[in-house]
């Protein structure tokens, strides 16, 4: 894409309100526009961001066996009555709105309530099930405080599974793929070494649930982590019982600030019983299904991403989530160089190579670096009269300080074997 | 995908409340689940016959020059107050709701406002225009009304995009790409034939807009169609003035139901005024930017084509949106057959070509048969017995009374060749 077709700009300074490091570098890059405190815009280079983190996360997911659908954000009282959930003064995050001819709705805080009623309709035998449904949607939640940038919405776009089984050992054994799928996901967004498996507090159902925890300095939890084994343990069930539990040393564990990327926790019955969500087993009795739930915030996952990698010049995007894999630079106004950067421009194009082409007239190469390290695109290619004289691009990695210049066919080969 | 991994059941009735045929065969194939009047939840294989409408609008919308984003669904009071639309007195369709903090959100129901207030951030000279951003994204209205199905929703999905022109000539230029680029939206979606650019009322900056009706006896809309020219008058601009304008023989109109799938207009400066969104031209001279806006509701096409080429057995979807291209039934338990209808599953499906494969055991062929007409996939493929005497597979189209045995490798070449 050319940059002068680009509608968005960088800008100095972010609103005077946003106090976190995620959204103030991604709106002055252009990523996210303020709409309100946790209410955010996407614009077309965060979209792309956003879409990539979605497509990760659909890969591993159908990889488990998930099943993609959309359920609706609207949510009716009559639905979460059942389980005991509508009341404000017991679930205090919603938001309500009124219908012009009488009656409340609910905007969707969570799912739990709408996959059981809608596989209600579906299941009845044994043959219906395992059913591992999910959605990416938005969804809103009332936070009384929201400072934390795209990390903390209260409208976010969210990808949740239901795991539905037959029994404790089907659902265990689905558990454990997702914990594997959860670490593929944040592995391959570029957070996998800052990403610890969390033993967070479960319910009456099981001991933990897991929390999937990537330490950055502004985390809102605190966990204590083993870093020879990599797991960790949320403050909140953090006793002499869970250490020796899981078999770990207190001296060896270290406190770190951290935020919550992903959790997984096992629902038992909590919500088939009140949804009477039940299945006739091969000797025809019926049990009630088992639940689990697997959720993660594409919005907090972006944030924490920019967070964790960021520099004091800009953002730094892993390959496989940033807005285009090349920022290509056009330097100054001669008619040779512009004629040589487009031509670079059109054969990474042809060879399905996602470039951001800085064809912009009038802008210094400082202002040009310094736009390309703020938005913090991988690769930089810079097309100038001194990279002509030297018969190349001048390439430079977004996290590395110095360039060289190389041939136009060595990059090709070099952007190939790349992540 | 394997049907027997499928959740979703066909069923006899849709909910007694449910009165549209649109939604009634939807909710009966396993589309989708009414959550409340106006409000449904898209099951697999809605949310894949949504995807490929959004991918057809996606790809004519950036051939024309447009670029997505996505805008929050949360809309603030100050932006709304600008343009003298957030009083419920003005527009009564707003749903709002309440920040536990204190203050009221709306939820969009148009982008108009959205979309003026981010772009006047990034506008000021006329070098940064035109620009086409648009979004697909949940829109709410709250209606009185609700009852044609996913054709009118309280909650749908919808695709917004605005033009931003320096003046006129470049808004009109626009214009009329938009007009051929929802023509070809709509022919590439199956109702073409049935849909017709109609003259509607326009407003303070263009005498019409238009809308794009298609001829259903179910539409809301009443419009004057002249069959030669296919053009439409709706009834609200429906006067001598405007037949003789458009050099139309009122003798020669016909009367007509019909459904707005699709609609475009002129906003002139509405927007631009109260959002001061200008920039300076070649002279340094300051300019309101000309705006048009041009919307098409997801829910509301897919309803459509519903409703226009259904018949008395169920959906027939056009090739391009079907959620799959073919439904291959395996009949009967005989080990060979079944052998043979895997072989043919996986040879389509290494062919690329999307398959829904039938392979539920206990199910007669007149249950399969019927279940096979109701989800409408175009082509049906029967492995039988007999279809292995003939040495082939059965093939029919599912707007075709009869089937012939056909070899695999004529079906390859067969659908290749196919839309």
């Amino acid at each position: 894409m050319r940059q002068s077709k680009l509608f968005t700009k960088t800008k100095k300074e972010a609103p005077t309100d946003e106090i976190s490091k995620n959204a103030e570098l991604l709106i002055r890059a252009g990523f996210i526009h303020k709409e309100m405190a946790g209410v955010y815009s996407y614009l077309p280079l965060g979209l792309r961001v956003l879409n990539k983190i979605e497509n990760i996360i659909r890969e591993e997911m159908n990889m488990v066996g998930g099943i993609e659908m959309r359920t609706a954000v609207f949510q009716s009282k009559e639905v979460w009555e059942k389980s005991n959930r509508w009341d404000d003064d017991i679930v205090d995050a919603w938001f309500k709105t009124k219908l012009k001819n009488g009656g409340e709705v609910g905007l969707s805080f969570t799912n739990e309530e709408a996959y059981s009623n809608i596989l209600k309709q579906y299941v009845s035998s044994y043959k219906d099930l395992p059913i591992y449904p999910y959605d990416f949607k938005n969804i809103f939640r009332n936070e009384v405080r929201s400072k934390s940038g795209i990390m903390r919405g209260r409208e976010f776009y969210w990808k949740a599974l239901y795991s539905f089984s037959r029994n404790e050992e089907e659902h265990n054994e689905f558990y454990e793929k997702m914990k594997v799928a959860y670490q593929n996901i944040f592995k391959r967004s570029g957070i996998g070494h800052l990403t610890y498996m969390t033993f967070a507090s479960g319910g009456s159902f099981s001991k933990y649930s897991h929390e999937f925890q990537t330490v950055i300095s502004v985390g809102e939890d605190t966990i204590y982590l083993d870093e020879d084994s990599g797991i960790a343990i949320n403050k909140e069930v953090y006793n002499d019982e869970t250490i020796k539990g899981l078999g770990l040393i207190k001296e060896k564990l270290v406190e770190k600030r951290a935020v919550e990327v992903g959790n997984i926790f096992s629902l038992g019955t909590r919500f088939s019983e009140p949804f009477d969500l039940k299945y006739k087993d091969e000797k025809s009795q019926e049990n009630l299904v088992i639940m689990g739930s697997y959720g993660i915030g594409l919005g907090r996952l972006m944030g924490t991403v920019v967070e964790a990698l960021a520099d004091d010049k800009g953002i730094i995007w892993p390959e496989s989530i940033a807005p285009f894999k090349v920022h290509l630079l056009l330097l100054g106004d001669d008619e040779d160089v512009k004629k040589e950067a487009d031509h670079v421009y059109e054969t990474l194009t042809k060879n399905n190579i996602e470039v951001l082409f800085d064809d912009r007239v009038g802008l210094s190469p400082g202002e040009k670096f310094a736009d390309a390290d703020l938005l913090g695109i991988p690769y930089r290619f810079v097309v100038s009269s001194r990279s002509m004289k030297d018969n190349g691009v001048e390439v430079k990695k977004r996290n590395e300080e110095k360039g060289k210049v190389v041939s136009l066919e060595e990059l090709l080969v070099l952007l190939k074997h790349s992540a």
